[in-house]
């Protein structure tokens, strides 16, 4: 039995309950699933204020649940705290973002992004960087922004998505869709049958379940981050933080 | 219960068995596994020709298993036949070398791939171009070089791909090995030891296995290729093959 | 006197007689050519499965023709068999798509290809990739799709070329034509004439011709590939080929 | 008369005493200096974890000055903040590594950073990625490592910085040279020179002192970043912090 | 007090007078500015011919001036006869193109330029290149095109700047504006104005004010152009030239 | 009949009296041969300086010969003159350096470049990211650096560029060899055979003899340059020239 957390990097507790209800629909049988939210911070992550903010949190938390955690994952598209938690503990840390780019880099000739809203682009194009992959297509925002939170009780927000997947394939030249905002989370199979109503077959990512099932065949591996790029944070006075 | 295919290019039987033995130590509860090779061609992959030899019977015995399997693993890092394969079938065909080089991406700030001759550079590097990664370090031969079919029964084979994962992270500063050949199954974990013992606890990748694990999770989230990259091959007259 | 002869990777003796009387048109006095098609395989080439089907067959007829050529032209864009083929003997062997691709780089400051289907965009892109130019601006193909053998005995081809060209220019910046299919044979003049009519006065490059010139004066230079790249094939089993 | 602050992200009184006399030094008439320490957090910066405890005091200090300010420099080469405190300020809001690398790339074919540990080799990549150039030569740590707060002290601090330079110059054809670490101010003269006794005439950058007089010069000019790029963080409930 | 010379690489006298009420404008209490243009050659700078016949004048004017200047600007966009200047001379010599990019990296995520006529294109990715920038997100040409020499007393210039600004920033993503011709001196100010009317609170940078900015904290700083990328040119016969 | 310029943009005449010997001994049957000089100039190109001091002649000479000739070689590895000379005249202007390496790309995986000296290190860049291409593995200078009009007398050169090439191979993994610059015409075959001697068939390429018969093959299929990239310079006053 392996034990997976997720950890949300905001506080909001609708966003709990949802993570939980489509994480666990896409759990196997030997993972014991435990999300958790951190204790202070944004109530959601959307600029690089509330990433900064909602960081050590995460941390804390990581530290908090470590001993306990197979692997842990942070449940934000844009890898918050994902590489100061991996320089604290040897159990795996898995961002949702980069895990659905490499997962769509193998699927096909390119992929693009939809998000939430526009502000989501310099997001995307970072951790795409940050993967090192050349095939990020475009993202497309659906219209007009909705806010992260404000997703899970959004009226045809299926509707919203195929919209600007479909400009993703049609105008970009998308071949494969990521959902680049686990707020989307639980819809990818919703916007993937409405695309191929549309006459375009392609995979469309969900990045909590990928990162999900990615934390499950890491652990079945015995493999973790690498101690050459997260080493140990080295002994030294730090205050204010306890 | 789902059933994977692992596709050999070659007809090498003692390859075959090495498979079956590194591949059912890590296959899931859910899963059913079968190791098939090519009915004709080359005895090992080594060079464009011996691809060239193995790609036409790689996408007969695909079309052959592809009603009873649920996904397909070509055994090869070069995705010998991978591109042609997706065309001609909806079951997700996976290739060792792409989904090896994707994951060590999520591991740490780039790789190196360590190979059983000098001439596996270029496969290496056409396999990372195709991925799209902009993070292979450097690949590194055994030196000497070793045939493919000979490493089945070579002495000291840990010590000497060691030896090449040291270069790789002392002169070329990689942070995650990636072992660049389904003809080193089943070693990446004492070679993982070794390089620990040296005092570099990174991850050490074996590509059958990871295209398997991630075979599996495809299997789980119904996900395969992208119908635009791999459109069904248009009706027309082809001779010489049926 | 010299011996180039060009190797048709389909069976259409129809794009048989096209080629000879287009290559015939542009050749030197002191070159012999011959035009051959391989024995069995696609119609066609359109698709990755189509260049599995021919390449072996491409090979074949390689080493069939080796003795008595001074250097052989694979004639399609896509370079089917090209690496293969050079691995088995030190003739060149002349890819088209890599070729003109190299001399439009030499002509403007970028260059875009224009192709008879959609699915073409993917061809080029991979052509491109492997030559390692960086000036690719944009693949146009020519509405709606003409299937490659079909443009032999295409209306207004011409005219539908013109059009996906000055898209290529107006839209996408393109400052060089080259025709992206070896099935456009004999119609760049054409194309060039019509563009210069509309104010644009740039080279449009055709793939057939400029492998032939190129063929001949690497003759001339007594230059081939290097067998660094590639390397005579080891020996080894081979079966189901003969 | 301007008033520009350099926030040294980090608590180390000794560190501000040397921030403070360098940069003094070089400021100019019209300039009113003030440097300023975060008032918790870690005592120096050499790991993600350190950056995650540092940031958000950093924002808080910016928070504090920005109506007395008309620029800020965050005084560490890793950008530590910077993105989050753009968002929440008009002032100009500057990071002296990413400033010297703009520097650098002018100045000559290419540049090395040379740096305090072989750790910051992962920070030095980080900023130039975000900063968009593709002109670092290397990353040269000094040998053996001198952790950060401990350059202060370090006896033959410049013969270990010249050799390193020598090896960028010599081994990885570096033409400039960039001070990695904001802790190792007040040298560059002194390399520089030592550099051309060797025959090297070529320029060695501080980070403070570029960060300060780039400082200067906008808000001479009345520019500052892009709100396109930092927008003012939305309103939401934000907890744990005030 | 430090002389700081412009060298105008043409001879037309109206820009010499906008250039000097320009830079006059913005130059620093202990600073004496000189502005010269080149004695003959072409009246504007506007293509590669133009720029041959400049850069012999730039040079000889470089050695003419070299001996009283702390730092000399070449007053043009595309670098002219920059390189050749700074292998004769230890004097800075600046180039306003490079430099207003190097800049614009640094105030957001990306930047576009804006320029007189379409031929313009072709120099600003020159230099983006040359400087060694990812981060050029596009060039817009004002239109109709507007001769460099007709900018000066061209009606409505700042509202056709801002046009093409707005089609930077809403068709290409710009978070930046470069003015992208030294002709435009002194409408930055205005345009910044323009677009912040539109909501676009965004940098525009004066190509001009940048280099005489940046020219002044490089004499500061007593930093220098590298010799090893422009070393003094080897002694030889030169005839036809004195 | 076709009449092929080679404008050596320099005065030394024993440099002449070399490449006359050099290029006839490549020339075809039906093309007839001029080879000439600038009228004034340096004696060779061998920095920024120089080719400034060569580009005006050469443009003049282009304008002298463009109504004699069918193409125009400006006979130096760095593009001297060529962009300028292509705006004035509807004549092919073809560049060694551009075309050699245009062809090197086509023979193997990369491509090294021998020089005369360490500063032709930067020419060679110039010239590869000018052509586009990404197949440059290395530069390597014969040592001692050798200036260019010693070239012609200097012992034992073959050995020395043998060496040279030895390094680019066996350190640098180069798979084809240019020679970067033109006064080291005429032997490329012995380096090639001093290779192939050391078990490395593969090219060597000589930059004066590939831009030859490139020139003759442009004529032969009637294709100049992009009239987009290269238009004619707009008429204005010019001064100080004739």
């Amino acid at each position: 039995m392996k034990s997976i957390y997720i950890i949300n990097p905001l506080t909001d507790k609708e966003f709990e309950q949802m993570t939980i209800r489509e994480a666990e629909a896409a759990t196997s049988a030997g993972t014991q699933l435990l999300v958790v939210s951190i204790d202070k911070g944004p109530a959601s992550i959307e600029c690089r204020y509330d990433e900064v903010l909602a960081e050590l949190y995460v941390v804390q938390k990581v530290r908090e649940v470590a001993d306990k955690a197979d692997a842990i994952i942070i449940n934000c598209f844009g890898d918050v705290g994902v590489d100061a938690a991996r320089e604290v503990t040897d159990v795996p840390i898995i961002g949702p973002g980069t895990s659905t780019m490499a997962l769509a880099q193998l699927l096909g000739h390119n992929f693009s992004a939809v998000v939430p809203t526009s502000g989501g682009n310099l997001i995307i194009k970072r951790i795409a960087a940050k993967l090192g992959t050349t095939k990020l297509a475009s993202v497309r925002a659906v219209t007009p922004d909705i806010p992260v939170l404000e997703l899970l009780n959004e009226a045809k927000l299926v509707e919203k998505m195929t919209k600007a997947s479909l400009k993703a394939i049609e105008e970009d030249g998308a071949h494969v869709i990521v959902l680049g905002c686990t707020g989307m989370a639980g819809l990818a199979d919703q916007v993937k049958h409405e695309l191929a109503d549309q006459g375009y077959s392609i995979p469309v990512l969900d990045p909590l379940i990928v990162a999900l099932k990615l934390a499950e065949i890491l652990v079945d591996m015995k493999i973790s981050q690498s101690r050459l790029t997260y080493p140990p944070p080295p002994e030294k006075e730090r205050t204010g933080y306890d």
